[in-house]
């Protein structure tokens, strides 16, 4: 008999109905499971809280949750025991990508002066604004989503510099890939940095005081990774004076308060979270869920185990 | 002797004076040109008005005027009788083909959404809109800009379409260029249409009610092309209804007048015209100048004559 994977979305069973080797059933998690038999789960996107995790202990046959999401830390706990976590790596890499190069091009460019200005119904002058062609840009964590932005930047005419924690050969975009340890260093000689490090104990705060000191004026500071990755006080204070600015799909606090002063400083853009959220989500969700259901169904391993409960 | 060559900016003069076979004097055209052998003119940029270009005619050795615009019907009025006129083709390609991506990035991903919550400290959702990713892209008008916009488009994971006045063949872009009489059976399968045509009798108002009508539901028009290839009125009533969006560097009128609907209809994003206006625009004029003086210097023509007074 074939085992029983879950997924959260009537849509989702039907659009892989045809993948061999697994029975495939419907549970959002917001109730007990419909069956005792499930041996794979798929929680539901960004709906997976406390309450529906905890169902998990309510599957005597499991043996794999897999997640549509990178970050599992919030399902570990739930996790029961020696049942296996596989995370949804490179999923978001396509839309986070591209927010990060969107929101570069927008503070750039000027959009949202052109939309602040059109608000009033003012045509006002934007001219000899900064261009990305020409600029140094700084990519700050050279995984799959860093790469997905290279390779996004690399028709812009752009110099493009990567950095990862350890320093090691370079791609088919860049000659090199340098270590942090290399970032006091390069840091002067950079008008834009994309972060995109993963939030850890190494990386927190990370793109501190000193970090921002080290940039040269006007450069650009663009986060897609973690709001904890950055202090933002520090770069409050850059931006308020007038020596940085920055495009934030996250932040910290998250979301930002009311009266937070990042809402009102000159120079800051900031997207409420969507690197991932869109469109390009379901599709790729989809395609990922396939490969991995056809490995489960012929008893191989999940790709991306991240933890065993 | 060499011949003489006017630059409007000293920085000019001084960044080119190691080109061979040409002396470099500086005019900026305000008042009467500062010697009688000019024989090559640079007109300033977008400072080039009727009592500047009327200075010409106190050149009785001028051969030629180089522009360091596209455009150059303001200036084929004031041109003496024998004089060519070269454009500056190529030189604005860069900054023009890099804000129609910022354009419909922007616009997709919901840049100025998330800047008017802001403006209100509103931390708002902007979950499950369009990736460009998976967008069926149509570029109409294929010439230097619009391969330059395809080049920047590719590595976004979108199906590219090319149009141009004439079906040809394709490129390492495209697959084949389609011809303008194929629209009415390519529009329905675009989601994004971005125009770069230049103006003229044969596209003007070409983005009429009819083309609007014949895209799909929530489709994308970009125009960084001029205001006149668009029927602006057709325009918002498709925006106003929610049926259509659009991000526009370029209006009908231009600049847009207090109170145009375009300002205050959903959906609409306007930029002021600010293509080309940017810090790529320096250096390309630099090396575009070097290359044309080099020429002039060496007695062959310049590379873009498009008119002879």
């Amino acid at each position: 008999m074939d085992p029983v994977a879950s997924l959260p979305d009537q849509d989702w069973v039907d659009a892989l109905s045809d993948v061999p080797g697994v029975e495939l059933v419907t549970w959002d998690m917001e109730d007990a499971p419909p069956r005792d038999d499930i041996a794979l789960a798929v929680p539901p996107y960004m709906r997976a809280g406390r309450r529906q995790l905890g169902h998990l202990q309510q599957c005597p046959q499991l043996r794999a949750v897999q997640l549509v999401t990178a970050g599992y830390e919030h399902v570990q706990p739930h996790l029961p025991e020696g049942v296996q976590l596989a995370n949804g790596a490179g999923i978001h890499d396509t839309s986070t990508a591209e927010l990060a190069v969107a929101l570069a091009l927008a503070s750039l460019r000027g959009i949202p002066e052109a939309t602040r200005a059109g608000e009033q119904g003012r045509w006002t002058s934007l001219n000899g604004r900064r261009s990305l062609a020409d600029r140094h840009v700084l990519i700050l964590g050279y995984g799959s989503i860093g790469t997905a932005i290279a390779r996004r930047l690399q028709p812009f005419e752009v110099s493009l510099t990567a950095v990862a924690s350890r320093a090691r050969a370079g791609d088919e975009l860049v000659d090199t890939i340098h270590g942090t340890d290399e970032l006091p260093d390069l840091l002067p000689h950079h008008d834009v940095v994309i972060v995109v490090v993963p939030l850890s104990e190494a990386t927190r705060r990370m793109v501190d005081a000193d970090f921002l000191h080290a940039l040269p004026d006007g450069a650009l500071v663009v986060n897609v990774a973690r709001g904890g990755v950055v202090d933002t006080d520090a770069l409050v204070r850059e931006c308020a004076a007038g020596r940085l600015t920055a495009a934030l799909d996250v932040t910290d606090p998250e979301p930002l308060p009311d009266g937070h002063p990042v809402w009102t400083t000159p120079g800051m853009l900031v997207t409420p979270h969507v690197g991932g959220a869109t469109t390009a989500f379901v599709p790729r969700a989809l395609d990922f869920l396939r490969r991995e259901l056809t490995r489960f169904g012929k008893g191989e391993d999940l790709s991306h185990v991240v933890a065993t409960g």
